[in-house]
């Protein structure tokens, strides 16, 4: 949330984007990050704009019947108040004119994470007189960025969940040799009840699913519809959680067979893993030499390598999307060039995950699932130990 | 809902409109229409488009690891899937390359309630070859447009309110000579009860505020914050509320004073009542010469009487919202000049509130409403019977 203290940085930040300020723009929950820039409370049902400008005290133009909601605004920063559409359109003259502005805009669409102004808008603020450009960097910079408390709580619950995925896997082999057991269901409960003792949360899942049941990536075993666990199947465990209070997820998917992996299952997993590890080396290697990367080339390095072993037309989704300091599914940039084009570079600050999957309808579902966070010249991938191979359990 | 049942309608919408087409869009829930017309159901967290034709099958656009919100979607429909954003680019240059279709656009947002597509999405229509226009006339004539279901339904409600405000009002007058006058919220308590009793549900509310309090439009009564009713109160009562299961909303303020009304008070009255009544004839009247009447000019003509008198700073908000067969504050034109400028014809079906004020800060809120629903060279005026004079209770 934009406040006095974190406004130095963030003027910074528009400093080193060549602009003149950041324009928000917010109507019924529309731009989920001036939402969360803004912070506003209660009802909000006209449309709002706010203006960081390179210097000087941000200004909210604000409703003449919802001024509430805006309690919280600094007192020394300016509050311009409309009540129709003319003198809204007089105060965004008088604040863009002649400027070059950062907005929720993603041209064509290439990152609708970023594309939240409506198109209307964007031609009202273009009629005042301002040059549009998409804030993408300020909101990598700004609002996806982690601080070294989100670093810290992050690793935590990385390492709980590691340890709970793995343990759960082992009991569920245990149970395969036993005439009981464990069903998808009850292996999704007793990692539910794992994270309740070792204090961490969710919002759903996890996902535990076997043989074809992981070849959809959206399966969710239940009570009444679940699968049981035995001896020859691939397990596939997706887990996610983050400690209570504003702690940051980890977010991770494992891989287990009960008993020795088949032939073909251990393919398909050297061809997610290898994926997986040319994402990684891409991003690694490109921060130790200074370079630049964008989401899109993490996406195009792990899938060339299961386009190269003849999975592609199995790759249906990403290989990852940003983990911002609120979000399992962040702000920041996502690696993608398959659902979208993620053009965003990976700056200092921002995470994500790396999660390529092969998906043979019927089959096997193999995914593999690990965390990157940036800090200045390098890459943290978590948890700390990696999947090398499937476990056999 | 579009359904194979309504699609000759809209297709024939479609043609009157002289359109090849209307593009719904939708991304995680930021276009309601979209959400409105296709109720997908479930996870949908990518980017979904759904072409209607003038003439054929509709055809949507999926993505392929959410094929289950489609379930519903007729089998002789078209369901285009997509995984990549190139082969969503292909399935749109296909389908709308060289047409005219409606989007929900407004054109510098005049009309923010329609204004749904990010400004990228546009770009990428227009890239796909389609000339793109507002869909206003179609969201009004398919969407917003009431049944004769609807209208009988709003008709019941419509009495049912009205009578609770008036017997409330005279209530609150009675108790006003008492040792234990009634509160505003007591009032808002004796509504909610008898709303119960007459089988109508409402979301929130009802408002019932006096003197000053009726002067800022959202002030809400609570049980620890609440003004008596007392001898010489100007009395405002906002209520609204529907029979359950889809039926209409009705939406009605009433005013009463405790004894005589003060000259001051009549004469904001008077100022509310007749720009009411100008709104009023004026959508009659053009009604009846089969003229057509945008929102926008029914604002000028209720805003105009306030402002002669002398008011005009103190009628801060629309004149009227639209009331569609799902929300309050529908989808089809509101009665709006100040806040937006609302472009959109009054058409057959659609249904709005009229609803003037006068909020003199600190001191007195006046404010009348009634609904109208449009028949064909009809505007039919709810309740049945309006106010005239503030009761005198």
């Amino acid at each position: 949330m934009l406040n006095p203290e974190n406004l130095p940085a963030l003027q910074r930040a528009i400093a080193d984007a060549d602009l003149d300020g950041w324009l928000l723009f917010d109507f019924h929950g529309a731009n989920p990050i001036a939402g969360g820039m803004l912070r506003l409370t209660g009802l909000v049902s006209r449309r709002v704009f706010a203006f960081v400008p390179r210097e000087g005290a941000p200004v909210a133009i604000t409703h003449a019947i919802e001024q509430g909601p805006w309690a919280h605004w600094p007192k020394s920063w300016k509050r311009e108040v409309y009540a129709s559409w003319r003198s809204l359109d007089e105060h965004l003259r008088t604040l863009v004119k002649g400027k070059r502005v950062a907005m929720e805009y993603s041209p064509r669409d290439d990152v609708p994470y970023l594309d939240r102004v409506p198109a209307g808008v964007l031609e009202m603020v273009r009629a005042a007189g301002a040059e549009v450009v998409s804030s993408g960097p300020l909101v990598s910079t700004f609002y996806a960025a982690w601080s070294a408390e989100n670093v810290a709580s992050h690793e935590r619950a990385s390492a709980i969940i590691a340890k709970i995925a793995e343990d759960g896997m082992r009991l569920a082999g245990q149970r395969a040799r036993t005439p009981d057991p464990m069903t998808e269901y009850e292996l999704m409960q007793w990692i539910l009840a794992r994270f309740k003792a070792a204090g961490v949360e969710t919002d759903h899942g996890p996902n535990a699913s076997v043989g074809a049941n992981a070849a959809n990536p959206h399966y969710e075993p239940t009570a009444t519809d679940s699968k049981p666990i035995r001896e020859g199947d691939v397990l596939l465990v997706d887990l996610w959680a983050h400690e209570p209070n504003g702690g940051l997820w980890a977010d991770q998917t494992w891989m287990a067979t009960v008993g020795p992996p088949s032939k073909r299952a251990q393919e398909v997993w050297e061809a997610v893993r290898d994926a997986r590890d040319a994402a990684i080396a891409l991003v690694t290697e490109r921060r130790a030499a200074g370079k630049a990367t964008l989401g899109a080339e993490v996406d195009d390095a792990a899938r060339n390598v299961i386009t190269q072993r003849g999975f592609g037309q199995y790759f249906t989704h990403r290989t990852g999307h940003s983990i911002d300091p609120r979000e399992l599914h962040g702000s920041g940039p996502n690696m993608d060039n398959l659902e979208t084009h993620e053009d965003r570079r990976l700056v200092d600050g921002v995470a994500f995950s790396i999660e390529p999957g092969i998906y043979v309808p019927g089959e096997i579902g193999v995914r593999s699932e690990v965390n990157v966070y940036l800090v200045p010249g390098k890459a943290v991938v978590t948890p700390s130990v990696i999947q090398r191979e499937m476990f056999v359990v």
